[in-house]
């Protein structure tokens, strides 16, 4: 996500964050799924998760935050204090895995704002054991603007991981092809790496003006009355 | 509103100036009320104006901005000019009164994002002449977080304006006591002078912590869902 034309990068976060708590809630009611695991990576992916998880806390779920390499932006720093002024529990760092692996069996729904639309090869420590561990787990998972492990453009590919253990002990190398969430939430518009994406499929970030719209054609669909999301037809029905 | 905790103005104005979209769209539905005029005073208010106007835009409104005062604040200009890369009209500003009485013919409902929480008399030029043509329009009004020309605590008081003539002319002096909107829209938490309120109440700003909501004892009501607004029941029914 870029802070475009003379929006903040505050608003436009704010509105991205707001539209992947509100796909969450759509899909996994807080009755049946209270517990959201919202692991952020370092980058600006990472603060749309951040401003997720307290609106997630405001909807009535109780979000747990998994941060293994906070970001260094001022604003993912005020982001952090946001959701910890709001009581939101936060895993602890000194060993990220075991951390993951033992709250992975406390967790009804995964938000994955992990890496985004930059995101290119080597998959870095902790995150090659992070992203083999999340996909073990069963659990569902909400992925943000690309599934975390995907190209942006190609897709799917293959990156290098590690082996690891559902009690979080990492071992050798093993090949991985990211993660297959059960839900995706574009932002702005569905990146060219999510056109074969086969589950339930969402927009978000409704601040893309005609004017834009237009210039890059992107045949956004409409959203429906005051909504900050919209409902993608599957690929089958296209 | 005021920046509180680790929040940005820009996060809050966000949140506040969508939920203030959502409470027009809400009451008053596109095919019978595009055009909204949308009234900025120069303070934070009108920047929630402004980001109002931006989002009823995007909701398929033709919103029309009024600002004859435009505040000098760098998150104003900023907000202005997102505006205008959207392409929303703005009054001119060399004869205003004049712009407005001609204007309010053409309009469909208003937002009154005029004066906020710390409004004091007097009402100086020329919102002592915008607000009686406002009154006298007869047209629909949303008031944002207190109706203009209140006292945030004492509710209706008597200001000093002028006459003005449907066409814009300004004559002597007359007393007023302020908006009388059909439906209001409270930030955060309903101020105390608005208790006697008689129209629609909506409260936005889904943003208060829970810590918050019982240290000042705000005893807020519960959102539905995901919803950046909730509609109050009417004092007779309390």
């Amino acid at each position: 996500m870029s802070a475009a034309g003379a929006f903040s990068l505050d608003q436009l976060m704010e509105l991205a964050g707001l539209a992947c708590a509100q796909t969450v809630a759509k899909v996994y009611n807080k009755e049946k799924y209270p517990r959201v695991l919202v692991c952020c990576g370092p980058g600006n992916q990472g603060g749309d998760g951040l401003v997720a998880a307290r609106h997630l806390s405001q909807f009535g779920y109780a979000p747990v935050l998994f941060m293994p390499k906070p970001g260094g932006k001022d604003i993912y720093k005020r982001l952090q204090t946001q959701c910890a002024n709001m009581s939101i529990s936060l895993l602890p760092n000194e060993d990220p895995i075991v951390s993951l692996s033992t709250s992975l069996q406390s967790t009804d729904v995964i938000l994955d704002a992990i890496f985004g639309f930059s995101f290119k090869p080597p998959v870095r420590a902790p995150f090659d054991a992070v992203l083999p561990l999340i996909a073990q787990s069963g659990k569902p998972i909400v992925s943000v603007d690309i599934p975390s492990g995907w190209d942006v453009e190609k897709g799917k590919i293959s990156v290098a991981t590690k082996e690891v253990s559902s009690a979080g002990q990492v071992g050798g190398d093993k090949e991985f092809e990211g993660l297959d969430p059960d839900v995706l939430i574009s932002l702005t518009g569905p990146k060219l790496g999510v056109k074969q994406f086969a589950g339930r499929h969402f927009l978000g970030g409704r601040f893309v003006s005609k004017a834009m719209e237009e210039k890059f054609e992107l045949n956004l669909p409409e959203y429906p009355g005051y909504e900050q999301i919209v409902e993608l037809p599957r690929p089958s029905s296209l």
